[in-house]
């Protein structure tokens, strides 16, 4: 029972499930369901898909999240940058308003669904980890930029498109002289009310008698309203004969049953994307889940995220959606309209199926331009260039990562974008731990401590060499190393012995024992003798199953101002003629 | 002078060039160029290429490598991996034998010198560290095999190809009833005499009065007796036209002035081979480098040498040639037979392209089978599996990145497989870090010390919960941390104060920085108080340089033991009350 609990979420609050935390979860379910009608359509569109697939990719994925996943304000469903990164990866496969491209983003969703599943059973949602904050900022601030710039053409009422800001600014300026003038006076009126809305509504709505919460929930009805006036103003003035571009028919139905296709060239296609938005996805939805979840003291489990994640897009993929994941604003919407557990999001998915049978002829009027400057005030929130002054202040290195990020993303598109920004930060932090300190050591005079030559008065031997690592050995700084410390005997010929002080290794890898086993043989053919000291118990344990010790020219001591006794009492001539024996 | 030097080492060695170092360069140039006329024929045949390209491949770039490698000893030309992965790279691009094939040849050799050159010139050596060591071996043993198993149709005289070893070894079995009894015979005694010759013929040199240097010399003439006798004994019984396989017209000329082609679709094709080819020939020619220049207590520039190396690439490219890099077998040879300076390589260009200009009509009737042969036993003694064992004694994951190198080569090709060996030895380190060791602490009583409550008998106070780290903070490890410590204190509702002592935090990254904010809000929203101890003075000074001490809810205290002192005095009440506030 207790494992089965572990992967269904569902029997532990479900068993405390009352009637006080059903009206709660019903508000919060209303309130939501009137914000995600004209964001899901929306966001329908920013992915290249029709308006209603907005509203499927909302019902199913948010029921199944309800049974398996852990957070109890998350709400899922089609988000900004995941839809955009959907519409890049279609974009290769098929055109806009195909078949092929909607069947395309049922095995997209499929895909991504499946992947997150297994990373979710394996436990490998660490995998994420390798996303840098920095990374993850700059390429939601490049991908902010991309969604706005694509959404121009919709406010313009122009042709024109592409995945990268360079396509789109050429598409905007190529198709500029047919802009539409009843497109663009609804396109900017919602967009300026839209941007009012966010900073003046709520302050007004408190001054004529709302309280705070009531005022904030108001204040994010904002978009309704604007879909309310300009799809009667189209209707009213009969604007869709100049030229309006209006959403149309959209069939009354519930999420029809889907089946991806499966054919493996599109599955090889879709593969590297996939993964893409899986991790994307899952990174923006485990940091908001982990947010709302601290405000009640109550935790999430990443595994089982994943595991809520990847049921909730195999449920589009069977029921004419695209990819999903919990989004921001909309969780944020539900936290706030006091949402106390998951079947807040099943009441959702009720009001969005209710939705989708009964109002989308209501919606046959409405232009895409209110929903473009829907998508335009929602991403530009998510912009941020701070980043790049906040990390050139703290760390260079990450300086380089967010910068890369944002320009290639900006350049040559969401997917290599996000790839080199993954690949950048592991080069840079590889290539920190490729060189680690190391400093020459001596003794400070009657002590016991040795300390830096360059930095400390000490007491050495001309014919002892001490180097203190500060890092673990492995692959990355095996042959820095042997580099470091070949080049220190070269210049030398005077040393016999070569100490290494193995005080802060923690780790010795096989790299890094092969080149230790190249160090005592180069050492060795050159006379001098390799010795190491003060090395850590499980370091000398793995040691002691290599050939390393067997073969060492030098000695092994306990500690470092033992060995250096020992080695300084030698005599000149002994070191000399037994340097190419063994005598540890 | 000095900074020209730096990149012509000829200046350096060439000043204090005498007749007892010519005499000697002399003698050891005409032992490698006997013995490098067979391999680079067979060289040849394993990339693809005709028999003239592998000498042609040895003459410029042996030169040029004279003028800016930093080895004494080393020889570069054809070897066999590299040899392996241009076919691999060339057969996706064009049919062997065909214009095209010949054309990709110098486009791939030119691409990777500029690459090994820009390599030298940005410093950028250390890439070449992410190939951990048994990733290499694994590449190397896994390479060895496919080689062996290719050139068997040679021995066989049948058809057949392939680039792993399931379409080897289909391509074997598909055409074994093709089977060429003549050739069988030459191929069989050939590969028989030469695992002779490794064994048997130097004691036998020795029994026959020879020094010891000159009988190992004369082992390594081995080779050019089989090409002799084979190539006497198909010429004496014609028995080209029983079907043998020969080598037949190879123009006599010296090397000609080629030009790669250049279109964007072939380097686009070639980018990866050739930074493989690049990065494998590199690490593979340092090793060899660094081996021999330690027995004379010399240095190679690591960084020159991958100048050295692509000016030796970018000459194989305008010259007829394939990619080169620096061999094993040829460079202990031309070391062994007492080279000095890399005027021996030099020399033995000038014997190769006396072989191109004069002995080219005498290898007609050389049989493929000999070739072969040679390759064969040749790449034997690089297969070593118990790299597979040592690891799997010494260390887990070691052993998984050499397994995976073995299987992915083997099964999906060369490129595959060293691109994946690379991938999952980085992952499996970060990995590993990014699960640090914390250790929850208390009080020794009586003392300062702090030790791991689960190891010692310490003193807690049930309102103050202490973790040490042991690691630096970044990207990887981030979000464990974050889930570490929330874990931690929503596990346990008593918790007033965190302290993270960092005496073992040699970095913190921008990422772990926000985790940290991360960490410090939500633990103020559960009304508990983040104190920091034993913070690094590197990390201190930028941390300042960040917002996190402005709003952190607790204190930054000099050592453990002072922040416990001062949080048990502060009564029950103190800590709730003021548990919003920040007070640091």
């Amino acid at each position: 029972m207790a494992s089965i609990a572990r992967y269904l979420p569902i029997l532990d609050w479900g068993r405390r499930y009352d009637r006080d935390t059903f009206s709660d979860d019903l508000v919060a379910a209303v309130i939501v369901t009137i914000m995600l009608i004209p964001q899901s359509l929306a966001y329908a569109l920013l992915a290249g898909m029709p308006p209603e697939a907005g509203l499927y990719a909302s019902i199913v994925p948010i029921l199944l999240y309800a049974v398996f996943g852990t957070s109890r304000a998350l709400a899922v469903g089609p988000v900004a940058v995941v839809s955009l990164m959907t519409a890049a990866a279609l974009g290769q496969i098929a055109e806009q308003g195909t078949m092929g491209y909607a069947a395309a983003a049922l095995t997209l969703a499929g895909l991504s669904g499946a992947m997150l599943l297994v990373m979710g059973l394996f436990r490998l949602g660490f995998l994420a980890n390798f996303l840098s904050h920095p990374v993850i900022a700059g390429f939601i601030t490049a991908s902010g930029i991309i969604i706005a710039v694509s959404q121009l053409r919709h406010i313009l009422g122009i042709g024109g498109g592409g995945h990268t800001l360079i396509e789109l600014v050429e598409g905007l300026v190529t198709h500029l002289p047919e802009t539409n003038i009843a497109t663009l006076a609804i396109g900017i009126s919602a967009t300026g009310f839209l941007f009012w809305v966010r900073k003046g509504l709520k302050p007004l709505l408190r001054r004529l008698g709302l309280g705070p919460r009531l005022a904030e929930i108001g204040a994010k009805a904002g978009p309704v309203a604007a879909v309310l006036v300009t799809t009667l103003a189209v209707w009213g003035f009969d604007l869709e004969s100049s030229g309006v571009a209006i959403v149309g028919d959209v069939p009354q139905s519930l999420p029809p049953l889907t089946f991806p296709a499966l054919s493996t060239t599109l599955l090889g296609q879709l593969f590297l994307p996939a993964l893409l938005i899986s991790v994307i996805g899952f990174v923006e939805s485990i940091s908001v889940a982990q947010t709302l979840a601290a405000k009640k003291r109550e935790r999430v489990d990443p595994d089982q995220e994943l595991i809520g994640l990847g049921a909730a897009n195999l449920g589009a993929a069977f029921t004419g959606g695209f990819p999903v994941t919990g989004g921001f604003s909309r969780s944020v919407v539900n936290f706030d309209a006091g949402a106390r557990t998951p079947a807040a999001g099943a009441l959702t998915a009720v009001g969005l199926a209710i939705a989708a049978l009964a109002l989308t002829p209501l919606i046959y009027f409405l232009p895409k331009a209110t929903l473009a400057a829907t998508i335009i005030v929602a991403v530009l929130s998510l912009v941020d260039f701070g980043v790049l002054r906040r990390s050139w202040t703290y760390s260079k290195p990450d300086f380089i990562a967010v910068a890369t990020t944002i320009g290639i993303t900006l350049a040559l598109g969401v997917e290599l974008g996000v790839s080199s920004g993954v690949a950048i930060s592991i080069l840079l932090y590889l290539f920190k731990t490729s060189r680690p300190h190391v400093a020459e050591v001596g003794r400070i005079a009657g002590t016991e401590h040795f300390r830096n030559i360059h930095r400390h008065k000490v007491e050495t031997d001309p014919r002892i060499v001490t180097l203190r690592i500060d890092e673990s050995l492995y692959f990355a700084n095996a042959r820095f190393l042997e580099d470091h410390i070949l080049d220190r005997v070269t210049r030398d010929k005077a040393v016999r012995h070569v100490i290494l002080q193995c005080s802060a290794v923690n780790e010795i890898d096989m790299s890094a024992l092969e080149s230790l086993e190249a160090i005592n043989e180069r050492l060795r053919e050159m006379g001098v003798k390799l010795h190491l000291s003060e090395v850590k118990g499980p370091v000398m344990d793995r040691l002691k199953r290599s050939h390393l010790l067997d073969e060492l020219s030098g000695k092994v001591f306990l500690s470092q101002h033992g060995a250096v006794m020992a080695l300084s009492a030698i005599p000149e001539t002994d070191a000399d003629t037994s340097g190419t024996e063994p005598s540890g």
